[in-house]
Order: structure tokens, then sequence, then C-alpha cells
């Protein structure tokens, strides 16, 4: 198989590249590196079976049509998987093109190549965020709970999924639409465990908390979660348009616990502070429960309970590369 | 109270204008006047309470805010319609960019306008399209029922809901979103009436019909449409999302019904001729039905029946102006 990786830069592209390629996969990542960083995984670097094109997704169509055209690429084997969108998902709030470009637009081009390239089979990463307002049924939100998206970022991963939905209609053969919980690990660039740390290098002796702390997430470790999908993809069937909510089967995470686990390992002594409101910023969601029953009947479960998943991004990003390089 | 109605000068549009108008109101139409028509209630040419922008929402997004800032509109009596749309469903299937620029861009357009002058009160026509593939539950989808979109009109209908939800999460005081039906009358420019005329007026002895004919929708008079709406926007609260299904409680109506409808009047002779597949076009939802019993709970309820209003469409249009003038 060929994979077409849109997105393959970020933090979630780059654990799925190192993936498929020491499965033996053919990658190509296309990726306009908004980060200025660099391949954190040396089998990148080093694999003949990689290649990677700096590109914008929506400025250089042209461009990506033209690599694509001169592959000579089977569309029965080539896969497209859609990751590319804006991660600052709080920037979002205040500036509506941040999610409309990078989240939305580039969802209409990659779709556009596709069709213009006969490729027709499409992974995309969507998000817990599409459900925001929708009452949160008894076990959590299934693939087909109502979706009320409260942010910018969640209303564009909808449209994104919607407007999926109408190209299978007429020519995709194949999409499979993953909605994912809260990823961490790394080499993330956002999210509660990175700003806890980077504020706590900043200023060892207190942790500023946005919230009251009381928000309580699935919390999944980017190992896992390239796991499922990898697991997901490899049962696909054609002519089929399917969403799959993923997460763990272990309990949630607090927000005050990720404050206190991080806390513990990276300043003993700073004193935690929390704010009063239920949620982060404006458009958060302060509880979300997935149930993952599709998942499940899929046959796959995540290694990594959720406390787990925190200490292990906590010392990978110690231990790896400074995260201020990705910032 | 003062009415911006963008897309005003389309079928709705130009309806809601009219009533507005006889009520008093003040009205601003901002239209690029897609289709090179004319106002057709001579109201809306004579009366001081109206003005017209021909100005395309997107492109002339600064003309549009320069005009607002120099009318010193007072925010609280302002309200903003957004009407504008691709109203070429079945030409969007194959052209995303009709639906991407005329109904969503639109949104995002009009909330920027709105944000940049103050303007906090918007009402929203959306469409039973949101539902898509969605299951219809027994009596009919509700507003909270979930939302599968399978045309990209629906994908860019859901699109503009979610982002003028996220909106509100911000700065918007107040948003009333309306999920039309099929909404029929004079001076319509698309549609199944519409289509029929014209093919019978073109060729008396036969009508063939997109689709097996068990076609089976809400179909509402355009008059009860804005009846509908003003009494629910006389009702609003400020600080409130609100989404309400708009059709009456007369049974739908099935497409072979109003073939013979319109055969009956406009060629009394021509064979009828239905092909097979389920729906009229990819991306059609054969068999619509609303729950309206939050419309209900405002103590509104429409006049016409659908036959009734199919017919006094058949006959509006026949005895108005051309309809090929509006093509």
């Amino acid at each position: 198989m060929q994979h077409f990786v849109f997105g393959g830069k970020g933090f979630i592209g780059q654990n799925l590249c190192k993936e498929l390629i020491s499965f033996g996969e053919k990658v190509v990542v296309v990726d306009k590196n908004i980060w200025g960083n660099e391949f954190v995984f040396p089998l990148l670097h080093q694999s003949d079976l990689f290649s990677y094109l700096e590109l914008d997704i929506n400025k250089d169509k042209n461009k990506i049509k033209d690599f694509i055209s001169k592959s000579e690429l089977s569309s029965k084997d080539t896969v497209v998987w859609h990751l590319a969108a804006n991660s600052d998902i709080q920037s979002g709030v205040y500036d509506v093109s941040l999610d409309l470009e990078n989240t939305f637009q580039t969802t209409i081009s990659i779709l556009d190549i596709m069709r213009s390239q006969s490729l027709n089979k499409i992974i995309f990463s969507s998000s817990s965020a599409v459900y925001g307002a929708a009452e949160m049924p008894h076990g959590g939100y299934t693939e087909a709970s109502p979706t009320q998206p409260i942010s910018n970022y969640g209303a564009m991963k909808l449209a994104s999924e919607a407007i999926i939905r109408s190209a299978f209609e007429q020519w995709l053969q194949f999409a499979l639409v993953f909605r994912f919980p809260n990823v961490i690990g790394y080499p993330a660039t956002h999210g509660a465990i990175f700003d806890f740390i980077k504020k706590l290098q900043i200023d060892g002796s207190r942790l500023e908390v946005l919230g009251n702390g009381m928000q309580n997430k699935p919390y999944l470790h980017v190992s896992d979660l390239v796991d499922a999908m990898l697991n997901l993809v490899g049962k696909k069937v054609d002519n089929t348009f399917n969403i799959f909510n993923i997460a763990s089967t272990f309990p949630n995470v607090y927000v005050h616990e990720i404050a206190q686990l991080v806390v513990e390992r990276v300043a003993p002594n700073a004193e935690i502070r929390f704010g009063h409101s239920a949620g982060g910023w404006i458009g958060d969601m302060p509880q979300v429960e997935f149930n993952i029953s599709k998942l499940i009947g899929s046959g796959w479960c995540a290694r990594m309970s959720g406390h787990e998943a925190v200490i292990k991004t906590v010392e990978d990003n110690l231990s790896g590369k400074l995260i201020n390089d990705y910032h």
C-alpha cells in the first residue's frame, strides 16, 4: 500500500508514519510545516519508503496533483490520510480563519486533489469536538449521537465530515472518519500537559490551571491511537462510509489529576492554582465521554490507561527534544 | 426594527421583505442578483422603507461594512436575515464550489460583517437537507435528531449552523435557525413544480419525472413559511440559540401527486413518465418528515395544505411574470 499523509508532520502524523514504515508501507507526507519543526523519529529520515513534500495543501494544490499524476499510483492501493488541521484550538476561537483554512478548506482541497487524480479512499481525523453542546447520553456519545459543536474547530471538523459524506454519495469509494479523544504523547505541540510543562519550566513555584480542574475527558496515548486506526483500516471494506469514536476502556482523567502528575515530575514544590470556570476556554467541553462499543466490536482495546498515558507523555517530553523547539 | 436581508432578492427573500414592509418595518436587501431578475412585488419598488444594495456578500464585504457603519444602526433594533445560498442544489452535486461559496462562505462573511459592526442578532435559513442519511425517527426528524447530510448543499447548511452556534458561544446575542421544508410559491426559480411547468411549456405531450414519483416531502407555501418565521421572531428572547423545523401539520405530498396537479393545469393531455430511482438526483432525500412539535408549541400552524399550496403555486406562476424571466 501507498499512504498519502496530509498533515503528516504534525504530532499524530509523525507517529502514524513511523508505524506505517515499520510495517514496510510506502509513505508520502504533504505538510506546510507550520511549526517549522523536524521529523523527530530517525526511522522517517532513514527509510527509502518515506518521502516528504513541504507544500501548502490549499495553495499548492496543482503541484500536489502534478506529483501524484507523475507517481502513477494505482487508486486501488493508495490511501489518503487527512490529518491536516489547525491544532491551536483556542486561537481559533478568536480567529475563525484559522479553522476555516487549515481545518476545513484543507478538506475541500484534498477531495479536489483526490477526485482529479482518481484516488478514492480517505481516512479523516475528526474530533470529539463535533459533539459540543449535544446532550450526552448515559454511557457517552455514540457515533450516531447529535452533533452540536460550540467551537470553530469542532464546527469545521463537522463540516469536513459532512462534505466527505457528500463526496461518498457521489464518487468516493471508501471513507473512514475517526473521532479522536484528547490525544497525548510526544512530540505534541499543544494541550494541557504541554502547557503545564511549559509553564512550570518558566516558573517552578506555581501552576495556574485554566478552569476549575474538574474537566473530565478521555485521554489516549498516541501509540494506542495509531494502533486503533491501523486496526480499523485493516478491516476496511470498500463502499463504506464509517465513523468510529476512538478512546480506551479505562476511566477518564480529570484535569486536576493531570496537573498533579505533571507537578510531581517537573516541579514537585509548585502550588497548583485552579480557576473558577467549568471549561478551560470558550468552546471547551468540560465533560466528554465516548461510547466506544463500535470500536470494541472491532476487537481492539487500548493498552495504556489515562494515568499511564499522562505519565509516559510527561517523561517522553522531558527526555525528548526540548519542547520549546516545537513552538 | 431594521432588517438586513442577505439574499433578499431570492424567491423567499422577496416574500419575506414584502411582509416586513407591509408591517411598517425598515428593510435593506443585500444581494448579488445572481439570476438578474427584478423585484416582482410592487410594494418593494414603491416603499420608502425599502432599500437595495446589489453587492456580493463575499467580495464586497468592506462596502457592506461601510454602508452599515454610515447607517448608525442600533444593534438592539437590527436583525440580520441570512437567506443567501446556492439555490441550484443539483448543480452543487457536481461542483462543490457553488455551495462552498454561496451557501457557506456567505455565512462566514455575514458573521464577519456583523461582528465588525456590532450587530448581534441573526436569523438563518437552514434546510431539511441537514438530516440526510440520518435514521428518521417515528414521527419525523426533531431539531435534536442526528444530522448526516448527503449533498454538498446540506453539508454547507450544517456547516453554517455549526459556525453560527460557535459564534453564539463567543459573541452573538441571538440566533434563530429555521430548517426549511420544500418551500413553494412565486417567484421560485427552482424545484419540482417550476421544472414541471417549464418542461410542459416546451413539450406539452409528456412529462419526464426524475425518480419514481414516490418521493414524499413536506411542501409549504412561501406565505405560510414567512408567517411562521415572523411569528417565531416575534417571540424571540435574547441570549438564545434556537433551531426550528418549519412545516405544516397537513400530510406530506408525493411527487407523483405534484406531477398530476401540474399536468392538469398546464397540459392536460400530457403523459407522465416516471424514472426508476427512489431519489430524483444524487443527494436527494426521497422521504422526509419533520417533527414540528416545537413549532406547534409556539402556537403557530399553517393555513394551506400541501395540495392547496401546489395548486396556488402553479396558478401564481402561470398568471405571474413568465417564469423564463427567472432563468
